[in-house]
């Protein structure tokens, strides 16, 4: 029987992924940039066994069907061909987030489920090989191995294409993350689907794969001289492009909902106030807002005018991948 | 004393205008295709005389201040110009629109005001020059010269840009548009400058230019047809391309407020329980329903769940430019 235990923190992109260009491997089509995040988190177990007959997952302690262990078990299949050992698993996952309501990442999860993986069957991946094999779990999950700034290289084959930090003096430590949950409006087309429907039909595509490697290195620029508002501008505009995309897709959609407008007004309010923020949205309806820590409470008491308390959710920088002391028994 | 008087009445694009090739002559980047509305409208008289020492304009009866003027005040300019006649004038216009809330609109100001100028002074301009001459006092003018369907063909100098009538063997008498009224938000861009800072800075404009001929044609196709499914499909396409722009603008904006967001998704409600409807914005958070005359009733009913009575319109296809009698006095 080999065991192990691993946690890692989900993380938001303040420099997209939108695409890629190859879905096997996944691949991306430009490079990505993130933050890690203490307040949303997954802690995984992977038990493999010759006594198993199959691989079995359970996520927050409930038995996931076929359906919901299919990914899961697509990722066994990539460990159990680079360990060259033929055993299934059990995996118990548990996400740690504050609310219900769907902020659960699958980057925490896959990354949590590639250092299980790694410790359970001692494979002594370098973290750049644990970046790899998380990628093809989840593409935003090669990122969570490392924690605070890190940049997903886009690379050009599975070898090329993983995250690594980006040299920040810790800067990270000085901002947060304040997590607005909407609630208004079920996710109707998923990532995956949003991305690629995008990149086959959207006439704004070139547009975005022309500018995002500018709005990349505008980023680091910004992470290399502690330029707040740099950084929160070049965010908040990448994430914009982001969701102008799916309005020239066929057929066009979006990802906002009302609520979602409402969050991102109320924050160009905050920031007329002259309390520097700046939000961004992934492939759902909930809004994110990067400030500074020395900040957050001013922004949570102005965003309690318009959403309530369990609505808000306040971040800060998390760690990368830990390895823990699985429990002891069988 | 020379004296006019006309009606002309408010224009929707199907297919939008969006960005100046030329500014001086207001000739637009791409074709736009539009639906002249009997709803709102706006009569104009206007007065040219020996007598008067400036240019007058009255605005529902109040008389407005040199700024609210100037563009009035440029408009005679040119027409004074095309009559070789260096005459002041007064002008009185009225709009005649169901609520008070922002939806009066240029298009129809603009073409009055050419049509009264034209029969004030006996230019005996032809619809095209009269399309023309509205061109240049406000882009999507040319357009409320005609009724029913319009083609705004960009041409390529001030001679060739105007616009004209797409034959439709009288469908659009069969169609509708419901406009839905949002209050919750100012328009803090104006069309005029939302459209220069997207052509300047977008980095999806040029997906837009490439495709919107290609919209232009499905929709004079779809009006052949009398295909409304078609017709709806890429003027909700086209609109939301539009706004697409917007997000990948330098800074990016959005003309939409919460409540816009919530109207078309109530649109998309009520197409999907059967009923046909497809939704369009301009340069504001309005949003304009595009349907049958004979779902009107249900849609509007529908509407009337989400949307309080006053937020809602209905309106039909309307004629082109009407001459007026001129009140005898003086």
């Amino acid at each position: 029987m080999y065991k192990g235990k691993a946690r890692a923190h989900t993380n938001i992109a303040l420099i997209k992924y939108w695409g890629k260009a190859n879905k096997e491997f996944i691949l991306p089509m430009n490079n990505s940039l993130s933050l890690t995040l203490d307040a949303f988190y997954t802690e995984t177990t992977v038990t493999f066994s010759e006594d198993l007959t199959k691989d079995t997952f359970y996520l927050d302690a409930v038995l996931q069907d076929e359906r919901g262990t299919k990914k899961v078990s697509q990722f066994l299949d990539l460990v159990r061909s680079l360990a060259r050992k033929d055993l299934f698993a059990t995996v118990e996952s548990q996400n740690f987030v504050p609310t219900a309501a769907g902020l659960a990442s699958s980057a925490s999860g896959l990354a949590a489920l590639a250092g299980a993986c790694n410790a359970a069957l001692n494979l002594n991946l370098s973290e750049q090989d644990l970046s790899r094999l998380a990628r093809r779990g989840s593409g935003s999950a090669c990122r969570s191995i490392y924690g605070g700034f890190v940049e997903w290289e886009k690379g050009h084959d599975d070898a090329t294409s993983f995250a690594k930090v980006i040299p920040s003096n810790q800067w990270e430590d000085d901002l947060a993350m304040i997590f607005i949950l909407i609630n208004d409006q079920q996710k109707d087309v998923s990532s995956r689907d949003g991305m690629e429907r995008t990149v086959a039909t959207s006439v704004f595509y070139d547009g975005w794969l022309k500018t995002s490697p500018l709005d990349l290195q505008t980023a680091k620029e910004a992470i290399a001289e502690k330029d707040f508002e740099k950084l929160g501008v070049v965010t908040e505009t990448n994430g914009l492009k982001m969701h102008g995309t799916t309005l020239g897709a066929t057929p066009p959609f979006t990802y906002w909902s009302a609520d979602s407008l409402k969050a991102m007004n109320r924050v160009r309010e905050i920031r007329q106030l002259g309390i520097p923020c700046y939000f961004t949205m992934d492939a759902g309806p909930n809004v994110k807002v990067l400030c500074q820590k020395k900040d957050a409470a001013e922004i949570l008491a102005q965003l309690e005018t318009t959403f309530s308390k369990d609505q808000l959710t306040c971040a800060y920088s998390g760690p990368g991948l830990e390895y823990l002391e699985t429990d002891v028994k069988a």
